[in-house]
């Protein structure tokens, strides 16, 4: 028997959605989480592959897009808000072969956003593809965008092996050590023209100065890099994960107090605190009511 | 006789909900008010020992949420706006192991909000819990927030008994013995770079000129220290209780004449004063037509 | 004959509703107005005097509380914004004898509030209840708040008869002659950490230097002066009343032109002028359609 | 025949209303329009010269309103919003013995408003009265305030025939010989206390350098200024008129290249570009759909 | 046969708009796209010739009209988006002979923003009648005006053949020769008062600084100058296209780390990044649901 053509793209296509959303959900089962937190699952997994590839190469284009509900979405009846969910589950899956997608919950921690998304990917119009794809779900439409930031991961080019070898040594031997993080920190940094116009070599000790105190946190706090000079209102967006705030607490003081800290024209501002969640954990917090 | 199990199932909920608010409304009684105006009512209430130690101890989160009611909150009909203390009230009984609540009323003393919470939790992740039940309330959903900052309580770090053991006495030698307090003031601070890369004997020194002239006012004006650098876009937050506004303007200007004044990038913005209530009674003024 | 409890309760509330709106409304006649602008009118009216008593005592809080009508209050029926004004003024009268409200319409004049209440008491708590009641009225719904400061009253402490003899006499020595006052100009202050950390002489001497130029204007301009340090995000708030805005742009030109100056966080920001109204006609000022 | 008097008022009304508005759309066929760029129309009417008066004498208030049109304003009938225009037109008749009135398109061309209205009189309730009554229009209802600035016309003070006579001679001598220009541009400034604290005579010396460079423009560009220092949060509005924006860039980049700009503390903020129009071509614009 | 008057005017009009139609739609087949990216298609296309030259004379206005999309906008059905595209299309297309349009699609990039277009004219009224006919479309009317700066082309004043010939040869001598660029970048400058008192020599020296790292970029970034003192508050509006963000990245590090860096009192502020689309694609990417 054969289908009448229609039919038969239609049912071709819901296959091809359906085996995206299954390879998705089961990607999702083993690699979406705490992009630091999580141990690479194995080689077998082409798209866990792909996410520690991201998570570590330089070139990858970082986005963490703030977000607020806007107070209608309660409008909405709590079916539809109950579906919003899957909605995004989906839209993440239809992406997932060029970007990866963290999810955090910031509502009851930061007063300027509800929740952010962190998406990697080595092609920025993909993240921004995906990003606009996703304001285009329920909950996306009733979201106000607070902050939008994004930067690229560079090789190390203060601490490398050449230049500081000791402290590069130290920055290697100190693995995280915690138990898994359960809070996120986003911290974007403008230096200031002074800074810029040292010399290499005053920057490379200026940062050497910095980094000392910080090799006694590094069991206790991940820390990851993004450059966005020119490409937002930052020079830097630095992300943290840590279970222990009390510690992050301490190696943030221990960096605002070195002499480098004289050059930032902005840090935090916004300070964003998030708890690290899967995706759909997040978009049911701010989508059930009691 | 045997009830169906959904009826049997739905029944023990009940009860345990009905449990959970009769032990909340207990525990209120004796407990939910201003923290530091209170005195223990005794060992045998294990929540108020459980109140006394978080608002006692270091390494206790504390979280204030500003909020500020949207218009539309009176379109809804008087008999809606009536219940809404209720759900807060359970809302908060359900969290009760976890968190405490203290609220305060804004609305006619400070422009930036309406209310503020107050939330302690030993465990920040317990905090947003209660947080993100809280804005899936009527009047939650209702709230904007205006205003999110949390720190940790830590031992005294400048003024101790080793350190400066005569101002650590005098600290200890003059307990509040004013009214009740009925205004509570809330006072972010953020250090300036030159503060942190002074040397911790500047800073200490800094810190005794700061202590001096509040002595003073100890038995007039209570104060409560978190630290926030990194988790918030302060250092510290400044909690105040007082029943004698005067006596608090003259502190605060004690405060301002001492050179470590110079360091501070930001105080207060917002500047918080609101009266010490119950959630009830917060819930309440900001519900009732005439 | 005997009425029914329930009636006779009803008649007796209605009684006392009806005795309290007269006192407001004969008080009213004869007090409420420019605070400043005004002589009592006797001393036999109690309301009066306590008006003059909170007008010119230390130790009174006075609250600047300023509105912007939200866009959806025109959307009310005319008949609904026409009874708007009696709600206002019920409402004072239910608070006439903790508070005084004088009331100032600014649309049209700053861009940043559309009216503002300038509410005194010697018991902030009655104020803040008074502010709290007013924005349940029809017109307070629709009020968006941006801007609340509050200050209290304190002897003068630098141009002293003790300290500064000439000055003192001089600036009792120019009562106001003007026209009676219509506009009143609301500007907050904040002073620098090197402002307050002078010791109290130079501060005297920066003092009288500021002061020295205002006299040539005390005829033209009143003014009044509330302490703000920990109570708001200023250090003052000074309040000004004229009928010759000219002279009290060369005023403050004046007072731009000394060395204290130099001292200033803030001035204004926002700067606010409004004209002295009774509260009615600011009431239906912005109720009122053509 | 005597007609019943409820109609006879009715019918009074309507001629006086109608009287009001022919002599407002007559007078504004002759003088409403931009202030600066137009000739006296002669001495038969009496409203030019009332314009010419308060937009040559000292002594006079100018208010500059700046609005955003809020979105809702679209969703109003195509009819309702037709409408707009001359309901502005009649309220400006009915006022148009006390105050003139300038509308300027800003929409297109500067962000933070879509048109504003520059207010002469020299009574400022006046104007007051008017812009309140204004925001009672259809329009009115609909626009936002973005901004509301004013200040008061003054004589010369530095660049006088007595102080600076050859300077005063040059200002004189190049009247405006442009096309009639059509774009109106707003710049607020606010002066540093160190520009305040120098001596009259340095102020003169810096205003002499400012003056110097704009005379090469006199003949392109037309400026009016206002005094605002306590009237708004900056010390002057300067008004300028143009048919040629390059010319007028080059204007600002010379008036920034004196020392005088180093005492700036706000210059712009907003910069406020707008066309020139009618009153009704302005509100038109703003109403219009495809 | 003769057509009633009524249906002929009617008919012309129709036949009229279908040949402005038309017209546009081929000229933007070969010319509508990224100004900078795209060689002249050849003399035959007068609409290309125009293109152009507004994109290389001095003395054109650009505009860059920033948007976010209001929440509302979703609430309109999928139909009534779906026709978004075509009516912004149709208004370029009445506009085509007097101003040119660029459009970009920021959601997922930038905060501040959703898309921003950037219309040239060498009359600058000419493109703000585009942008107020723009505004009244049904995108147009949901949408929100976040920035809306101008500036005008003018020739090199710094680096020219005369005043510094090397550095002048060396940008003439490498060509952008990347990927056609996907990416263009707006950063608005606003130097301090420091850099304007500066020599016309002094200047011309930091400006060589400046410009010798560049020169390294030339062949991976494009760039284009507006002046914009005066007319925003900015004193230039720099547009970068590029297809290598990294090297973007760089490029704007390398600009960041020269003394004339010191001079800028904005730089960014906000930066905004975007894909270069056509404005078709824009206007899709914001109304389309899946």
């Amino acid at each position: 028997m054969r289908m009448p053509d229609g039919m038969r793209r239609d049912s071709l296509r819901r296959i091809a959605v359906l085996a995206a959303s299954l390879t998705f959900i089961l990607s999702a089962v083993f690699t979406v989480g705490p992009a630091l937190s999580q141990q690479p699952p194995g080689p077998q997994q082409a798209a866990a592959a792909n996410r520690t590839k991201l998570l570590t190469s330089p070139g990858v284009f970082g986005v963490f897009a703030m977000y607020k509900i806007s107070p209608d979405y309660y409008r909405l009846s709590a079916a539809e808000r109950r579906g919003a969910a899957a909605e995004v589950t989906a839209t993440i899956a239809r992406h997932a072969e060029r970007v990866i997608v963290d999810a955090y919950l910031t509502r009851g921690l930061s007063g300027a956003s509800d929740y952010f998304l962190r998406v990697h990917s080595d092609d920025l119009s993909a993240a921004q593809a995906f990003l606009v794809d996703f304001r285009a779900t329920r909950i996306g439409q009733h979201s106000v965008v607070t902050e939008n930031l994004f930067g690229v991961t560079k090789a190390l080019n203060y601490i490398t092996k050449q230049k500081s070898p000791e402290l590069n040594a130290a920055l290697g031997a100190s693995p995280y050590a915690g138990d898994p993080p359960r809070y996120a920190i986003v911290i974007p940094t403008k230096k200031s023209a002074e800074w810029w116009n040292l010399s290499t070599e005053q920057r490379l000790k200026e940062m050497e100065t910095h980094t000392q105190p910080t090799l006694a946190y590094l069991p206790l706090v991940k820390r990851k890099l993004y450059h966005a000079s020119g490409l937002a209102d930052a020079d830097f967006v630095t992300y943290f994960e840590t279970n222990d705030l009390t510690a992050f607490n301490e190696l943030i003081i221990a960096l605002l107090s070195v002499p480098e800290n004289k050059y930032n024209l902005r840090l935090g501002n916004p300070t964003t605190v998030g708890t690290i969640r899967s995706v759909e954990d997040v978009v049911k917090a701010l989508s059930v009511t009691p």
